[in-house]
């Protein structure tokens, strides 16, 4: 024991540097897991579905996934000394050559859609009616420009970005949705909510010029976000109409907790950039700390994936499961809330999201995470990647607590309630799980 | 106690009633819930989102459970005395000009696609690009026919019926699926086991001519069918190729007990119908057996909603959950089996399901079944209906049973297994559940 610490003074020093250590160690363990598990050496691009052992049990190849493991490489190779190795940078630019050759589908509207699936030698299997493969591309070209200087790519990015928007506000028929009398449209979280991050993409660190082309969307989404402020200020509402007014019946009942604390982040980070105070707060108040007050589980613990506003069941068969990516958003979006305010309920809600979330996510045996857990905590599937988990909401998370400035600070704050938590019953369980 | 029996004989006897008369019962019980909350006297149709004690919680009206309840409210009425009530008809006959009326969509290529959910009033709100709200109809159409005498709604089943057999065998550009490279066309266990059903219900009691028109229909159904039949007979698979064989990844291991049982009992029908022992063999063996075998949790009972044939996790997040409809299948299937084979076995089968299905999903609070349970028994949704779940597969399952001339031949066996099942710590539970 060092002689100048009391017992509690040394203790918190360890559990700080424990705290460090674990992220750091977490993301090398999860970048190596997708390096080693995860390359098609034969046709290009990224295997999804990688089993609990590293195992590919099915060889589609879902675009989401392959555009942000393209940008996942490329961050990780431009920001952190440690990942700048020609394999990570050699894995993204194959990953972009693969996206760029076969993820793009002609269509009779439009050269810009992008398909949701392809089989392993690109063809594509799946087109959605959305624009979210179309905003995952983006986010891939705009990234991998950066660290290899190519600039067609980052003309294509803007390129794909003026089509997203006219869709987005001006003619969604692109998208191949028929128009019907019932449909009424929605202002869905998810679609301002994206298209915030792809400005913040494609504008962060570029000329006042790019700043400026999307000055105007920014503000727009920005305004579209604040929408989904319903019930008096009480509750962020999923879905919206498109005058920001509540929906009927369970669409626009809907709460997704994880959703909402990532738009609060990315409001954070836009405030940020603005110097815009009261933007900030009303993303704390609103979109960091409503949905965690709605969304935890009291019981159980953790984030539930749906809820009603009205404490009616969600339809949704999923509901009450705790998935990875949610805990993920949180993570982040408190101590990025921290970070700005230096508030200690924000750590302590932090801390508290990280007992949960890193005693029960993390598969001891394999590495990586589990993403999907039952409601009271039990691993439900067991796989690393599917459909829409892989290398991508982790290993972001674990970069962005790295780096934000507010890791290292935060932790030299001494929450009572914090220390209670770190050193009560739980914590043996906090680093290891041993799976289902 | 009857001086002729000895006490196990009489206890039998008891139990014997009981079941009869739980069946019974229950049937009764859930027809008043759908009676009692699920009318829309102001815009004609049915409500199906109702919550667990009967209240609407969303006014959206999902086609296939119109055309369900339609059929339903028809076969209760047709088949059952009891149900020979103005009410019942008055109910089906409105919901069925509910359907004429607004369910059908115009589209470029066909005046035949229904919508999938329409609003409150009438418009659609969705279209799937499958078949099912389509077959739905037709079931809705033909009965409707049969207790109004109304041959025009005959005639309007038979076209409809042309047009999906033209999209399942000709030509399913009419689905509005974009044609693209990596999609492989694929045999899926739902379309020709809902073909088998729409045969039997068109032809069932009607003239030569009409058995006539779909007998190709129903041997290309069938053989369709017995193509899901892979793994050197050992497995149900749900999707495989148009030849017959297994399909790469996730989508070719998937295993789906409940499709396959449900398929089980249409097979039975028509082998039944066309005296066919060794289609009657094969059902048995590969379509009731199998899918319980491989498909009945032994840790914690009731039959999954989605395995993978090589034991991966599948990537459906519900697919541990445990749903009534699977149960139901599984009831019918093998009391039908039991029925037309005696074979004690089957009869211990069912009653196994039995005791699971009666314990577990019946709401003894506020009537009717829950629908969603977890993998460990709670009650996961407590609504009553929902966008795929009404007043259909329990109601049919119950009417069938009742129905089933073996139900009354099959409680004279006396099983020993059977007779320690329902005596044994579990019989509490057997009758009543408190709900979540």
């Amino acid at each position: 024991m060092c002689p100048d610490l009391n017992p509690i003074e040394h203790l918190w020093g360890i559990l700080k540097r424990e705290c460090r250590d674990r992220i750091r160690t977490e993301l090398d363990t999860v970048v190596d897991f997708w390096l080693k598990h995860s390359h098609d050496t034969v046709h290009g691009g990224f295997f999804t579905c990688i089993g609990r052992d590293g195992t590919v049990y099915d060889e589609l190849k879902y675009v989401w996934l392959q555009g942000r493991q393209v940008w996942m490489y490329c961050r990780l190779y431009r920001t952190m000394d440690r990942f700048q190795r020609p394999e990570i940078l050699e894995a993204a630019k194959a990953g972009g050559a693969f996206l760029r050759r076969f993820s793009r589908v002609s269509s009779s509207t439009s050269q810009w859609k992008c398909a949701f699936c392809l089989t392993r030698d690109g063809k594509a299997v799946k087109i959605q009616r959305t624009i979210f493969s179309e905003c995952f591309y983006i986010m891939a070209m705009d990234e991998l420009s950066r660290v290899t200087g190519d600039k067609d790519m980052q003309v294509e990015a803007e390129q794909m970005m003026e089509q997203l928007t006219h869709w987005v506000q001006v003619d969604s028929s692109g998208l191949g949705r028929p128009k019907l009398p019932g449909d009424i449209p929605t202002n869905s979280m998810a679609v301002p909510m994206m298209l915030l991050c792809l400005v913040h993409q494609l504008t962060q660190d570029r000329g006042q010029e790019v700043v400026q082309k999307y000055r105007e969307l920014g503000r727009w989404c920005v305004q579209q976000i604040l929408q989904h402020i319903q019930r008096d200020g009480t509750a962020i509402l999923e879905n919206v109409s498109l005058n920001g007014a509540e929906l009927r019946g369970c669409q626009g009942r809907l709460q997704n907790p994880g959703h909402a604390l990532e738009a609060g982040w990315f409001l954070l980070q836009y405030s940020a950039e603005q110097g815009d105070d009261e933007l900030k707060t009303t993303a704390i108040n609103k979109f960091v700390e409503l949905p965690y007050q709605c969304g935890w589980d009291k019981e159980h613990g953790g984030l539930f994936y749906f809820l009603d506003v009205d404490g009616h069941c969600p339809t949704q068969l999923e509901w009450s499961m705790k998935l990875w990516w949610p805990h993920c958003e949180a993570l982040i979006a408190f101590l990025m809330a921290y970070s700005q305010t230096k508030k200690p309920e924000l750590l302590d809600r932090f801390f508290h999201i990280y007992e949960y979330t890193f005693s029960n996510f993390p598969d001891a045996k394999s590495g990586e995470w589990f993403g999907y857990l039952t409601q009271d905590g039990k691993v439900a599937l067991d796989f690393k990647g599917g459909p829409f988990k892989a290398g991508t909401s982790l290993p972001q998370m674990l970069l962005l607590l790295e780096e934000e400035e507010g890791l290292g600070a935060c932790l030299q704050w001494q929450s009572v309630n914090t220390m209670k938590l770190w050193t009560g019953p739980g914590h043996g369980s906090l680093w290891t799980r041993d799976g289902a």
